[in-house]
């Protein structure tokens, strides 16, 4: 897993008018204006357009798998209480998020970090705001034990309700036809990874990537320039327009300072998050973060890994500072805004198309609430 | 609204084959035995196929209304805390239910009432158990403002967030062109009732009624003779196979005796539900309750009004016993439940492709979850 030290990134942003890894990816349109066209080939050196699925050699995106995985994406049965899913906190009609500072799970617990969306998070380096998962088919087997989001009790009790349900054992044949048992654990993430691997959103971002320099307008075009030149780039690079690496949040002004004036590191009011350091325990990861993908941005408030900042401007004024040291004009940050609103994506029809879930069997052991 | 005497409608019940209603409402299969049309015949007398639409000549079905409608009842922006909607305790993915017991609402409350589907519903007599609201238009309503539900703090707080959205405003000015300030809580519930009252699920018993004999299997038209001759049709009955009027729970025996042995009314270990005593306070709406309809019944466990019934074999027997004093046979059960399962029905497509819901803007009051 990469940790880039932002200071070399941001000279890499820099210098990326030379075009450290300039080729040609496409045709540009022939009416491009110069300007446009530059600003085209500068863009490419950080950014790649969304694959069509972001597919994992170990967990091929086959369409039974996927089918499975939708079903059990939008099914409460994989919560103890039989009230929560996937999508209740990750919500593919609210842009996979629910739209709420930090989630609330089991018995109204309020978890500590705000729910990252579930679209594009297939391209990211690894899973959840610390990286603590490899990737989405081991991500989405957390929560479902996790206490304070679906609380299931053991993995044994989430494959005993499965297996008391004829068709998804059903299902898991069909997605899994190479196994003898293949309701297990495991394969639970596989499927649900493969569904999510299916969750990308393109938008105008990837229209101009691809070549056409009109898909964006005067002002969006001024502001991805802006974007790349203060040095915004060097964490929110790649398909996903970050996602990629992991960061200290907090380069130039401590993230609890610039967030929550009125929180000190001495006498914290609140829990002051260490990020990556509860993983890794070594302690150039403290306070450090995976860079959040910034596709959809504008719909996936509130922001930062505490959900503490509810309007895009603030948070793009907070990560100039806090990460650049750099204070952005009202303009600029208009310009910048401009830009991250054509990464707003189109969501794929058939997220939407909730389906109909099997009912459950006399042998189906029952929710429970408390 | 009516209370029909149970004793009068079994009488009722019994006297089906001399036609008290009989008429032709379609043409008979030609194929169809003497006995299959004879069957029809009295089913006839009793059910009626669904119609399209259940309209409401106050709160006319339109499209923008349906659009509207179906947007706010999948928006968990009608709850306090930004995560409680209509469909989190009326899933269309599983039959309108949450099959849980009773439901879990903000704070983690647990209701004291069996969630009942929203599919069918605008057919009712009345809606809630106790038949407290006239309509789906006025359900709709309740569910937002219960503390222990959606919990918002009033309906100011409610048109508040929804004015603070420009798509929502522009989709209320829609479905209601010709107000002045349609964004009122009132037009809330007839959008969502009118989207409420596309949510028909015909089933192949439709097909019976309208002439196709062969719809139903043997075992099934066996279960449903049996169904008109115990007597259930005489609660069971409409378009909905119920919903359409209040009886009383337990005729010969009271229905916590059967349903939960160790309870006992003078030394009760659980709250015994008065049912519609609570709206009326008349001694006769002890203990009465709206039947429920039994469309999708086999997807829409828990039973009864607390949701105390898992299995529907039990729950058919505990009815005829408490409502008919009949002790049903193994083999009668089993037929029953053959019918009953010939009224799942199809999902309506469109219930089920979720809307993209609009975003919040600066100016949206921000959910709380405390």
């Amino acid at each position: 897993m990469r940790r880039v030290l932002i200071s070399g990134v941001v000279a890499l942003g820099m210098l990326a008018g030379v075009g450290v890894y300039a080729q040609s990816k496409g045709k540009v349109s022939a009416t491009a204006s110069d300007e446009d066209q530059k600003l085209l080939e500068l863009a490419r050196q950080f950014f790649q357009p969304l694959p069509a699925v972001a597919d994992n050699p170990q967990n091929p995106v086959a369409k039974e798998k996927v089918e499975l995985g939708k079903m059990l994406y939008y099914d409460p049965r994989l919560s103890k209480s039989g009230l929560i899913s996937c999508n209740t906190c990750h919500n593919l009609a609210t842009y996979g998020v629910d739209n709420l500072p930090t989630s609330i799970g089991h018995g109204w617990a309020i978890g500590p970090r705000n729910a990252p969306s579930v679209y594009n998070a297939a391209l990211h380096v690894a899973q959840f705001w610390d990286g603590r998962a490899k990737d989405v088919e081991e991500q989405a087997l957390g929560p479902i034990l996790n206490p304070i989001e679906m609380a299931m009790p053991s993995e044994k009790e989430v494959i005993e309700r499965l297996k008391s349900i004829p068709e998804y054992v059903e299902l898991f044949k069909k997605a899994f036809p190479n196994e003898k048992d293949p309701v297990r654990y495991e394969n639970v993430g596989k499927a649900i990874g493969a569904f999510e691997r299916t969750l990308l959103t393109p938008s105008r971002f990837d229209e101009f990537l691809k070549g056409n320099t009109k898909a964006l307008t005067a002002e969006e075009k001024k502001g991805l320039k802006l974007f790349i030149e203060v040095g915004c780039v060097s964490c929110h690079n790649g398909p996903a327009v970050g996602g990629n690496a992991f960061f200290k949040f907090g380069q130039f002004v401590d993230y609890w300072k610039a967030t929550m004036p009125h929180v000190t590191l001495d006498k914290p009011t609140i829990p002051i998050d260490l990020g990556r350091f509860g993983v890794t325990h070594k302690e150039e990861d403290m306070f450090v973060f995976k860079s959040p993908s910034l596709r959809n941005v504008e719909k996936t408030y509130p922001y930062f890994h505490d959900g503490s900042v509810w309007k895009l401007e603030d948070a793009v004024k907070i990560m100039a500072k806090t990460q650049l040291n750099r204070e952005l004009t009202q303009e600029e940050t208009k310009t910048m805004v401009a830009f991250l609103k054509s990464l707003t994506g189109q969501i794929p029809r058939h997220a939407l198309e909730t389906p109909v879930l099997p009912a459950s069997t006399d042998r189906t052991p029952r929710p429970y609430a408390r």
